[in-house]
């Protein structure tokens, strides 16, 4: 939850065109400009991996139901996921349907549910993918994937939209190679949002875990240090917004998939995450709404 | 309905990694390869739409429930759309959801809908947005406008995916201006199938309109000729692919929306659409699997 929130701040980038409310809270179209920061950042990014060697992959928005079920995301996070409904009637069902329409009711209730279910990460249709093809490579595995991604989580806070792009390299392979590719990405996050002038701090985080057996979860989390976010002001001085991930999973992929490691071991893995949406508008909150007015070592980063 | 298709086409794909199948019919990641095709693609398109000085839209693959039903999607494509549905009970609740997940039950019974659904074409979201602001100008007004879209036809043929992105310009002023923008596209849209050396023609068609009364819509759409399609073969000859489509709504989104013209009347509209995946499927049946060896004038059209 937010501590604080700041409505002005979403105005003014209501009014200046930048993010368009789409009549959902945390929903929102955004502007030429704002989409050409995050390909710019996104671009990054993919620069500052590229020693990675790693496998590129981009993710339609869902995945298939059987692959989000076997993550345990239901057991953990119910509250943020999203099914795909659809209807599935014949004509007189939909007789019923329109009337139900035409009487402002509830026409959703006829839905059922689709195998498809909204991506709530983008590495975690990665692992099934990587797990069919068999042992890793003794050098282990890299990834490089983007996917929109979905959280129900309906603010007004401009920093947590429910439909947002997530960048990450996802690293598979040794417990050792997880925790090296790690904390490589935690030094070059740092370097990131310092090259790009952006105040920021490095914390031990935890993810939402629904209710009270969620919260021991959560803890078990925090005390391995099994979650760092780099957190950046954007809307709240007082509760800056996570915009780089950096996470170590153990061997929960690689138990849940069948990975294997090139000696049989099952494989561990990490990952970093850059939350596009919330990249750019740290960089619109600090440097101003005009990417021309911007330091020149912040655009040539960017190479705008 | 696709008459034929082609599974030998899909397992080409498949092995030569360029789409991945992701566990549901028509839900694939796609490869580094095929989404620098689908960037250039994409690309292209807006330098071939310069000249309208378009306003840029970019958008999540969701939109406000309200907007959804105010198009009038349920009365006639119920068949095709997505409703996005949550989990909203309290921690009972979630642990009657936690035991049929263990009795690998239906556990999707327990969701609700939310106030998101799928956006089933890119240009839907953008009426309501431009009718906020008042009238048009003068000149009307062009939106480019790019998001992935959701339609529930699982289906075995890789040109029918259930999420793939659409890239739209959409005009908006009086029926001259609207029929003028579309005669252009259609103009426009042959000149890029040739500059690509693939293979079209061009049909008059219709919505997929669900039912026996859908039939009679179907029919009056092909009478009045209102949707045109610029079709080319690429997972069979006998049916080939609608990669472009060019819609001329008549006055319909400006009734719905109330988006007036300058003049007090109601606003035509019309838009052009690119299948950004199917035209990358197009480019890789036609000219082979890799875009190294493309002819020299495809690549120069494309600046790959």
């Amino acid at each position: 939850m937010n501590i604080e929130v700041a409505p002005a701040y979403r105005e003014e980038l209501i009014a200046a065109g930048l993010l368009i409310p789409l009549g959902s809270d945390g929903l929102y179209a955004r502007s030429g400009v704002f989409e050409a920061i995050l390909e710019a950042i996104d671009a990054l990014a993919v620069r500052m991996g590229a020693d990675h060697g790693a496998e590129v992959l981009r993710l339609p928005p869902g995945m298939s139901r059987g692959a989000f079920e076997a993550t345990g995301y239901m057991r953990s996070f119910p509250q943020l996921a999203g099914t795909v409904h659809c209807f599935c009637g014949d004509e007189q069902a939909h007789r019923e349907l329109i009337r139900t329409l035409d009487c402002h009711g509830d026409w959703t209730e006829g839905q059922a549910a689709s195998d498809i279910v909204l991506t709530p990460a983008a590495c975690y249709p990665v692992y099934p993918i990587v797990a069919r093809r068999g042992p890793l490579p003794a050098d282990g595995h890299a990834v490089d994937v983007m996917s929109y991604c979905f959280r129900h989580e309906p603010s007004r806070d401009p920093a947590r939209m429910q439909m947002f792009r997530m960048h990450e390299f996802v690293c598979m392979g040794s417990a050792a190679q997880a925790q090296a590719f790690r904390a490589t990405w935690v030094a070059r996050g740092q370097e990131m949002a310092e090259a790009l002038r952006l105040p920021y701090r490095i914390e031990v985080a935890n993810d939402p875990f629904f209710g009270r057996a969620g919260r021991l979860l959560a803890t078990s989390q925090v005390e391995q240090a099994l979650k760092l976010e780099l957190l950046i002001p954007v809307t709240s001085g007082a509760a800056p917004t996570a915009c780089m991930s950096f996470n170590y999973h153990q061997d929960k992929f690689g138990e849940t998939w069948g990975l294997r490691c090139a000696d049989g071991s099952v494989a561990h893995t990490a990952c970093v995450g850059f939350g596009l949406e919330r990249l750019t508008l740290a960089l619109l909150r600090h440097h101003g709404f005009q990417p021309a007015h911007w330091p020149d070592c912040v655009r040539a980063m960017l190479r705008i």
